[in-house]
């Protein structure tokens, strides 16, 4: 019953008007159009302004992208007597009154312009590009971190997680949505239509996706899983399974997670993975009482990285096990042949290693983060090319136990602890 | 595709959790809730808490809520030292990135906390009607207005045009949907299902709504058309015309928008209904190329208080024919004998009754605020008791003329001009 | 995605050809549209035909169309030369290809008529309309029954169940159907729109309506269901249940169907509600584990002219009992203090009035020719004037148990059998 | 809205039944399934035999199935006591009421068990499958004709072009259909998901398919077509034409329909290119009212065979022009050198070679039979290997003016017709 067309119409008001718009004074520069943006003019011409404009940044090249967010930088903070007279009405009372206007008064004129911006058909998506284009710019130009914490303080309104949709992806889903998924499969990558279609069209295969109404046919963030009767023991298991699609059974016990991919590179710390997992379990639940277990399948990304680092107060068996691991030829052979020396050293780092007080791997963090807890791990469960190099094959089992998520999640974000199962005590090597 | 029972699967999670979560300590009472949402619990606890809060809110009565408001208003600021220490950095050197730091810390906690609540299924509904109870409060508890101020500015962010969608309503819309429109019609009441039918399913009317995706099934706004080949002089031969059903022409050569209904007491000041017209015309004038007139047919809602007040300033001449009608009965026929008379004064208010710069008539700042111009008058177009009553049966049709709607509303904007056609000039009164 | 405006596009087609493609001749006839449509002309033409002749047959007064129909019956059977030839050629050498030809030969050429004016857009709506002025005429036009015939071969095929949709009617449902609901329902009269949303908006009401795709909005045949703990002992306290709206429970043990309507008298003799009640009774079953009991609330419609009749063989305490009741009150007073005997009459009624070897009473065939038995009768049950009047207020149960419907509407088929709960027994009167 | 579920509730009503039913005596035979289906059983015994008879078909060896469709031949045909009766009182009195009899009792029991079989969920889709076979097995068993001759009468009556959707087939469309339109692609293959991309996704590009509300996901029948603003002379430009993505325009003024697919084995000559044709013409004529051209880009795919073959009484001009085209090399360049002795040849063989009146060459009979003409020849059209060996290259344009076809078709079906563009004139070779 959506009345899509008139996105259309108003596509073609914004295009009629700014003929006829700026018809008299030739194209106006970026600047102009920011001048119209944020001033006084009427409604059509705030939207024609701002739409313009986004044609504008879009076609830009990396300079003049550049100095549009410099100039937001430089040229859109706030009025600072209006700051200073407003802080001094809050100083000498700090009513609720006086700090709502010091609280309006000293808010960066940025944001406003970005909420202009967003009055156009269209424009949410646009804003999301251009964050993304910002993001690559940070590293050399650190002074634009200002203008971001604009850009993520309003994400985080406008993906309000209950604006957000979630949505099965299956073999009954537009194909314009399918070529995202691939595209945007960061974890095992979707070669093409047959391999996507064998991740999700058979009885034991699920994808979702969030997605927000203002993008359409772009998912947020989505998730693959494999419906079983037991935790798989390796990726390939999962990707190669040409005998799904004849299962019929509805009487799985385990759900694995085997891939989470965000897709919009310009929502980047607008999170949405933690809520996607707890929401798909319940769901699952729902649909199949008898799943009892639900588990990632995650790699351990940064397992190479700290092989070949030697903190200084490492336990010296940690350091021996480092150098003997560095020593066996990185092949499924030998890697199978020292599977317990390398289960062992990969479970103390995920242990051990820590960025803070929090683990060093950020695959890690985010299920630990989110209250799962340590379960199992695979050695030679990757042997691709990439799991290999990540951490000789080896992966592990993150478990989802909704018993247990809150209170993992509390020790987690409070002592950095992290939950594992007892069986894998045995391997912990004391510092 | 909507995976739409994931949101009661939601609702079982909070369910389950709440009984659980809070079973060792009885009950929690609001402000524990509200400590529970704001301290550093897990996202499902804070889920958790806030549905609890606001399902115990909706129970609340009156007091409560006060107490509650209240509650928000002193105990949700800010951190004054904080904002101290921030505006002094701000003070010495006024960067963007200090200026983020104070416009963060002198935020109300109360937005926060607002955004928490919103995390929950369904709570965007519920803090709308939340605002609603808000509104009613604030007479007699002014200080709440601290509150309201948050309010809006979060409703600003969630209900950005851009996230709106229009749709058509129309005889094959679901009765959930039609219900409220019949429920929200504030103009010209619809009396029971076989009147909206009249207004909805002829092909001479067109009926147009904004929804946002979090609020289903809610209209914000709506607009009711009626389509042909003039201007309608009286409001009755739109509501009771019987041979609409019979029409099957598309050469239809006038629109006119008699009626526009704001749904939501919980969204007043967040003004959707400047759009929604221009967003209908334009629809219109794209299905009807013919068309080249869009009109209202509007009630003169404060005409009946002007009258009867005598200021200053009045040029004699109005307060001389002030007087004048006041002695006319207010019958349909003596009204007809009236009718220059009547027609002159109606338009001498709304050119020269003002609020401020802008004329005191809501209506009329509406349609004029939003470019329209006075086009034409129709005295004895609405003899219904209401009508009688607001301007002695009078109404008027305000003309929006996509070519200068922008012009007209810069003009009305910073000089608060009224825009009329040329054929009203004799009429006008020089004081 | 359904590509609904072509349609309409064929509609202006049809509607552009006629003019064109009949404009030299001024408007034929309904007979010339006949030739026109069993002749050799294009696909076009013949499309164009057809819409023509359905148009200008709907606007028919009842003179012409039963000239119509008496010209389909004289004039559009099968060439009898033809016929004979064939059926030599069959009688000497009865073969598969011979039964064919004769098969084809023999067709009337009424059935090729129908099937060609079902060619056009919307035809099979007129078609089904057509037939329901068809029935009318029957009574005083026997000879019209072959027509009829004719229209019941095809609507057999066309309404093939497994081209039929299931539908839930609900509170969701555009209200063109509901519309169609509330006009349809031909057992309990819907007073209004509110008396609508009380049998399909709470959780404990169903409503279930089989669609065919080419009647678009029509409803065939729909089902009222109530869900609850026992089996209600009277329509009012289905139809007045107020407290219905406040129940959220899922755990139903007894589903009641306690209205079907059929809403297409063009449809007559084609059979939905056989399969109808199956089919929510398994989607019912599926969704509510819990339902033990499935069960009708019927009226007994056939009562009150049994009463009033004395057939010769009738046992003479059945006599006796008629007599006794006719000189009671038909009041909800009388009725109650009577019950017993009441009931006994009632349930020896529905298993002694017959009509060939099955009961005389149309509903108590249609239920128990469905497998269904009866189970429970009761007195006062209906008090509204129209249940006083069918039978004393009596209603009864039917029930329909999946294990025995197959074995009951076998014995029902072959024997007539009428099965009931044992504990009816004692109230057999023996002949 | 539509209860999908019901489907799967029925399928295990199905299979739950079929479990019980057949328990005490093994699995019955496909015969005792056919006795079963046709007796007098209940209803819901009849579904499940009909679905355990679709499911052991669906599974039997071709052996198999030549018996049973032999069964069907043999002994599903009438009572030939019944017909000789039946013909008797036909033949003493012809009425209508007799020829419904004999119509009746003439009609193969086939039919009614074909039907039969339809009344379970999934029947339509199975029996189109189960013909799909039956035409293989026609050639080596010519008797089996009668019964192709029963599912061809049915299907005409549940294909009725009433029934039919169109839908449009873009880069929305649910992935199961597009996988479908690929494999479907008779003409020019579609190679990859890439390549069905390019002709869906763009502007300038369109696809239409027939569907059946009874075949989920499955088309029947589908057109590509290319929009622009010339006819194009060569399939490779509009396979490959990497611009078409960058195309906004909507004022193109020429549609050309370059590839028609039948889907659907099982439904051969159940004809729907034809009206499908039309209704895209009206479709496109609709949305775009800049188009004035509709043509095809046609295979010539008999001319191979012709040329090879030397009819006596051909004229002895095209004989030495047949025989001078052998010897020139099939290569683009030799044909590009050669082009009007080619042109000439195709041209005159799409005059000349007839099938009784009709032209021989099947893609000339569809489209010269709908009513279009011949336009213009494309020497060097199509290089592809199969271009090549059907015409040397060359295609044709059938143009479809909505003002012409019905007179083009009537003469084309009377006097076999071939309608061409004047301008072709000169190159017809006479006899």
């Amino acid at each position: 019953m959506a009345f899509d067309r008139f996105q259309d119409f108003l596509g073609s008001l914004v295009k009629g008007q700014r003929r006829g718009f700026f018809s008299g004074n030739g194209r106006p520069s970026i600047d102009e159009l920011l001048d119209k943006l944020m001033g006084n003019t009427g409604e059509v011409s705030a939207i024609v302004a701002a739409r313009e404009l986004l044609d504008d940044y879009i076609k830009s090249d990396d300079d003049a992208k550049l100095a549009f967010f410099n100039n937001l930088e430089q040229n859109y903070n706030a009025d600072e007597v209006a700051v200073k007279l407003a802080y001094n009405s809050y100083s000498s009372d700090p009513s609720s009154t006086n700090l709502n206007r010091l609280s309006k008064t000293a808010e960066p004129r940025r944001l406003n312009l970005l909420r202009r911006l967003n009055q156009t058909p269209g424009a949410t998506h646009d804003l999301v590009e251009m964050r993304s284009d910002l993001l690559k710019l940070l590293k050399d130009n650190p002074q634009l971190r200002a203008v971001d914490d604009n850009f993520v303080r309003l994400f985080k309104s406008w993906f309000a997680r209950s604006f957000l949709v979630l949505q099965t992806i299956d073999w009954s889903t537009p194909a314009a949505i399918l070529e995202r998924i691939i595209r945007y499969e960061a974890v095992h990558e979707i070669k093409d239509w047959e391999d996507l279609r064998r991740r999700i069209q058979p009885a034991n295969r699920r994808c979702f996706a969030f997605f927000h109404p203002a993008l359409t046919d772009e998912p947020l963030i989505f998730v693959e899983v494999a419906l079983g009767w037991e935790i798989p023991n390796s990726i390939n298991s999962i990707l190669t399974d040409t005998k799904a699609e004849d299962i019929e059974a509805t009487d799985f016990t385990t759900a694995t997670f085997y891939s989470i991919s965000n897709c919009q590179p310009g929502l980047q710390h607008i999170s949405f993975g933690n809520f996607l997992i707890k929401q798909v379990v319940l769901g699952l639940q729902a649909e199949f009482p008898s799943i009892k277990q639900f588990v990632t399948l995650s790699p351990i990304s940064g397992f190479k990285r700290w092989l070949q680092s030697t903190p200084e107060d490492e336990a010296s068996e940690i350091t021996a096990s480092k150098a003997r691991i560095q020593q066996i030829e990185n092949t499924p052979e030998a890697i199978e042949e020292n599977a317990q020396l390398i289960e062992q050293l990969v479970f103390n780092y995920l242990l051990s290693a820590k960025k803070g007080k929090y683990p060093a791997d950020s695959v890690a963090r985010f299920h630990l983060g989110n209250g799962a807890m340590i379960h199992q791990l695979h050695t030679a469960a990757d042997t691709s090319e990439k799991g290999l190099a990540q951490a000789h094959g080896t992966m592990v089992n993150y478990l989802y136990d909704l018993r247990y998520i809150e209170r993992n999640h509390e020790r987690y974000v409070t002592e950095g602890t992290v939950e594992y199962n007892d069986k894998l005590k045995p391997l912990v090597i004391k510092p």
